[in-house]
């Protein structure tokens, strides 16, 4: 560094500016539905062992950019490293996703929490950003991301995924000074963490906000949207042309896209819960756009996934005042392992050959 | 019958008429929190044995009104009696929730199903609703219920419950005119079935639509919309105030609203994603509105209920114009076998007393 880089459409398109054709990545776009990610984690022995090297993180990076002709990397990192540098013991479960051996259950052990050093507990994460940046050499840009405040909260309490989320909720409702307490240090920990990445190299940074989804609207600006919003205003990121920007994330977010707009973020990422178009009238430009197309659009043929790929295309750009500026394509959640490689390949060129029309 | 209603603000509330509180049920409210019920399964010895045999299916819709000051029954029945009266062969496997032994894949197995005769195949529910009307006595008016022509298909494409939908979501894309047949068949059974509980007594009737809320907007409007409206336009249900009144109720349906309250439902039951006020806002008094609590409001403490009651009740009316009518309370989703029914007790004792005020 510094590198020239050779692809900025998706930066571009993040600060609302013209570019050639819609830039285009997919969350979870290094994973399991690739052979060759298969074969990394093999190598690797398990998720945690292949996310805490940064040789393998960088290998299972760029993979998917060796196929496809993706916009932008996004660091091969797990969701829940902050939880875990913290001390929750977390581990995996093959079928039942990520664990922690210490939930959080109440007040006392939340007051004990601190906001892990980067430079040590979490420094494989950066070391990863690092590594990928070189190997990148400037052919597209790195993000960076973490998970929401709440999010991680989420797993702490529960201890693991969840259908009803019904011990954080319960504490919600009955200790509510207790979960603040969390998603205040959860809050501190995410822009340290996001802070680290960007200093070590990531050029554009996501938060994660999976669960936001599942809480009341009253709950929503009680426990997710504020701590978001002072992510998006407290995290220094530089100033200008030069600013790393931020996109959050958040599944079941469309009621609150305007809030999400003003919130300080430069990009909002929506689920295929609402259309495209919708959701660039109700922002006002004032946000760029990141998705949305239903992840499952992959099990379809590929004409099928090209006129979706057409139809969301073009209800950005009709919501967007007949312009195509602002948008990034991307899914509205991760990829599965059961999806096509080649069926990727459709989408992505898609996105490209029909935005560049 | 005909017996003399000795409590009719539900129906009155369906109607939108003055009220002397406001009505409350519960979904799920007959179900494994209550001892009473897991003693009847035991002695019935499986879920599907007691939804099939009329005496044990009314005693368990009763037990909660034993306990509670409820204001409607709800029939003690499965949401897939249709599909396993098509030859599907419903089964249940613990803590997996339904599965189906023969899943439709293909045009040519869903081109082979029929509208059950509701005479024979599904006399079980009708008797059932016989007995629970006798044994009711103008208590309470007594609520018959289907899944939506779409969560059918859900379980019957997938075989069973599904996190993505990823198999009926392929079929929608690949083949939609089979999922159309599927919907088409399953839409004509609802109506058929709905239209015997009414003829054997039930005074209300109930449409679930589950998982309407995992499609995107474009896919809601072909296949779920459209089949919810055929079954509120085509069910006849007498005229006036003898008419039986219709709830469609569908989780993630907030976006929809507007649709459903022009689809000839007489109600709309909403999840907790959205706040009373803003659906009576946008509905506009064209329909009655049901909800709308988080049930996991109930692992609050008893004045964490309370007020979160008080707040829903409130924001109903603030948006309906300051008039409580048009209002039916309830959870935005079934209750947990997880749950206290002495919260249960503070819940519906709540909604009345507040509401009286």
């Amino acid at each position: 560094m510094p590198q020239t880089l050779r692809n900025d459409r998706f930066l571009r398109a993040l600060r609302r500016e013209p570019v050639d054709c819609t830039p285009v990545w997919l969350m979870r776009q290094a994973g399991r539905y690739l052979p060759e990610y298969r074969a990394s984690r093999a190598k690797a022995g398990s998720f945690l062992a292949m996310a805490k090297n940064p040789e393998l993180a960088c290998e299972v990076t760029l993979q998917p950019l060796e196929r496809f002709d993706l916009d932008a990397a996004i660091l091969f990192s797990d969701i829940l490293t902050i939880p875990d540098a913290m001390g929750l013991g977390l581990y995996f479960v093959d079928g039942e996703g990520p664990k922690f051996e210490r939930p959080l259950r109440d007040a006392a052990s939340i007051a004990k929490l601190g906001v892990p050093d980067m430079e040590t507990e979490l420094r494989y994460v950066t070391d990863a950003v690092r590594v990928i940046r070189r190997e990148l050499d400037g052919r597209v840009p790195l993000i960076g991301f973490s998970g929401s405040p709440w999010t991680l909260a989420c797993y702490m309490v529960e201890g693991g995924g969840s259908k009803a989320f019904s011990i954080i909720k319960a504490m919600a409702h009955n200790d509510p000074k207790a979960l603040h307490a969390l998603l205040s240090v959860n809050t501190d920990a995410v822009i340290a963490y996001l802070a680290a990445q960007r200093a070590a190299g990531a050029q554009a940074l996501q938060v994660f906000d999976t669960w936001g989804g599942v809480l009341s609207p009253a709950m929503y600006r009680e426990f997710s949207l504020p701590y978001l919003t002072r992510i998006a205003r407290e995290l220094e990121r530089g100033e200008g042309p030069e600013r790393t920007p931020l996109i959050v994330f958040g599944r079941g977010n469309a009621a609150y896209l305007e809030d999400l707009a003003d919130s300080g973020a430069e990009g909002v990422g929506v689920d295929w819960l609402i259309e495209l178009g919708e959701a660039a009238q109700r922002t006002g430009g004032k946000v760029a756009l990141q998705g949305n197309l239903d992840p499952t659009t992959l099990y379809g043929s590929p004409d099928a996934i090209r006129s979706e790929v057409r139809r969301a295309l073009d209800s950005y750009r009709d919501g967007n005042g007949g312009s195509r500026e602002g948008h990034v394509f991307n899914l509205g959640h991760g990829m599965s392992p059961d999806m096509d490689p080649e069926h990727v390949r459709v989408l992505v060129d898609e996105v490209h050959a029909h935005s560049r029309r």
